[in-house]
């Protein structure tokens, strides 16, 4: 099951507002379907999302008529602009667009830059792929054998197009044979836990336990978690974290109860720009996805209803961060500028 | 719109498991009818449930068909268990059956005696509403004008048969011309609060926000809640509150951040055996409300799922608790048993 193939004309994605009922592989063929399914959320996942713009700007590039390079630059950077407006709080999106606008740069010809947009984003992908392969790694020496472990929202491969964080470090537990249990919250509005996580991990015979997200702090301060492990959209210079609503509630709850909190995240998910989570822009989504739930409605018609789509955790509740370069801990402020202070200067 | 009425020969309730979409008067005739809508939770919320347990049994008490008072006793106590059996967690409905089946001691003969059955189960009905009138009004001077408040669950008119507890204090507040708004969580798995408390107050003209559970420490940590009411199904000697599960969430959250954090209960759900709640029983309730939303699946089919439907939240993060008898502050474990002492020894 591969979330995002690359096809040279075009990507194939899952589409993830319909699992796990169906498994539905939908192709963009344009860069206007792909900023239409990330919007949508047919592509969700900080990482996914990142890798899912850059083949959009590479689709994009490919529908430009002009062999004028100026002119097609000019073209490539509001195709650019269109896939970086769809979603504005995974840093990875905006990484991955100026990945992409630098190595355009690079051809003299158009059909050369065409070239090096595809094989950019290409890239990117594998970089990604190789990443939460190290995550993992890097996490599974956190996991004890016979932890039962809490996540919240999906960080699996669906979420990053490759081995997942907080999910690709339990499934590597997993495969060194340490036994696991995972305690799934539903993550309400969309339930990315109850559809999308409890499909990845079941698929991979680990076992779960659906939740609401209400119980998390019930079972954290009944002593039946032993550690909670997410993934990240953003994370801030200082060490907060931006990631689904509802993270910053499970991180209080675990700190609370003395249970270590983990997030596991790539590079890509690094924002060395911002000194702290204030200045992460939250994104606001529709009221009807939280009055509705999969097209039913569940209070009165007409209730007004908010829906941030993510919050901000401080940093000082985060036991470690996980990263494709290694497990950091505080003071954040230091160790994640140390380690990503290069990289990112060649990445952005 | 009351939501229990006596009419001498049954009881006739709301249905609450169809509010909001219909409000639906359902003809309770036999005790047997009665314990089946409070487990099925037709009729819910701590203090009505008590209200309906003792009309129930004053309802089982006709149907017994016997002169002798000896075997009408009998009887009548297999009644009482099955009404007491249908809920675990609500100390109200021990304390209803407590009630009657003392009150079922004082007449000579049976005709008597099921008379005062029935006068009793209308006298605990009157107190229940006189004590929520006396917490509203206790309850709305903890509440300043120009208030955003955030509360859990439902604990309003229909869950008590009379004001309502914790919405009872918002109203009373509401109705003392402060302005007031309400940022209700939907409280999965049931939604009583996206179906009942959004409803009780859009009906008082009191601005609601519908968010889902997870929102709630997202905008408690923004700033934009300026305290927090809920209900009560059980409250131990110490202060220790059992209520709907995601209550102990709330509360850590509130105290995070120092948003005070309001119990609202009658002297009903005190229970003074209890010096802790780590002896409130917790009522286990089947994976289908977890695993499906009004009968839709949300989950792939044969996921387990765990359904706690409450939680104890310890007395350290309680800022008050607004009982009948005023406002009690810590330390719980003597401003209880001073307040309630004397009283639960005549109740029980």
């Amino acid at each position: 099951m591969e979330p995002v193939v690359w096809l040279g004309d075009g990507i194939e994605v899952i589409d993830q507002t319909r699992l796990p009922w169906e498994e539905v592989h939908v192709r963009l063929s344009t860069y206007q379907e792909t900023a239409a399914a990330i919007r949508e959320m047919k592509v969700r996942g900080a990482p996914v999302i990142g890798i899912v713009a850059a083949y959009g700007i590479a689709l994009g590039a490919q529908s430009i008529e002009t062999r004028n390079k100026e002119q097609f630059l000019a073209e490539l950077n509001r195709i650019a602009e269109t896939l970086a407006s769809t979603r504005p709080t995974a840093v990875n999106l905006f990484k991955a667009v100026g990945r992409m606008l630098s190595a355009a740069l690079t051809g003299d010809d158009v059909a050369t830059t065409r070239a090096s947009l595809a094989a950019e984003a290409e890239t990117i992908h594998a970089d990604e792929r190789r990443a939460t392969a190290s995550i993992s790694r890097f996490g599974a020496e956190l996991i004890r054998a016979g932890s039962t472990i809490i996540t919240h929202c999906n960080a699996g491969p669906l979420a990053t197009g490759g081995y997942g964080t907080a999910l690709g470090v339990i499934m590597e537990a997993r495969r060194q044979n340490k036994a696991v249990a995972v305690l799934v919250t539903e993550t309400r509005p969309l339930l990315q836990g109850a559809r999308l996580t409890v499909w990845e991990l079941t698929r991979e015979g680990i076992p779960v336990t659906l939740i609401t997200d209400s119980m998390a702090g019930h079972f954290i301060a009944t002593g039946d978690v032993d550690c909670a492990i997410v993934g990240a959209d953003r994370i801030a210079a200082n060490g907060d974290v931006a990631n689904k609503i509802g993270t910053y509630a499970l991180a209080v709850l675990a700190r609370e109860n003395a249970v270590p909190f983990y997030v596991a995240a790539p590079a890509s998910t690094i924002d060395l720009s911002l000194v702290s989570g204030d200045g992460i822009p939250i994104e606001q989504r529709g009221p009807d996805e939280v009055t509705q739930i999969r097209g039913m409605p569940i209070t009165p018609q007409g209730v007004p209803a908010a829906n941030p789509a993510f919050d901000v955790t401080p940093h000082r509740y985060v036991s470690a961060i996980v990263t494709d370069k290694g497990i950091l801990r505080e003071s954040y402020g230091s160790t994640i500028p140390r380690v990503f202070g290069c990289q990112s200067s060649t990445h952005e």
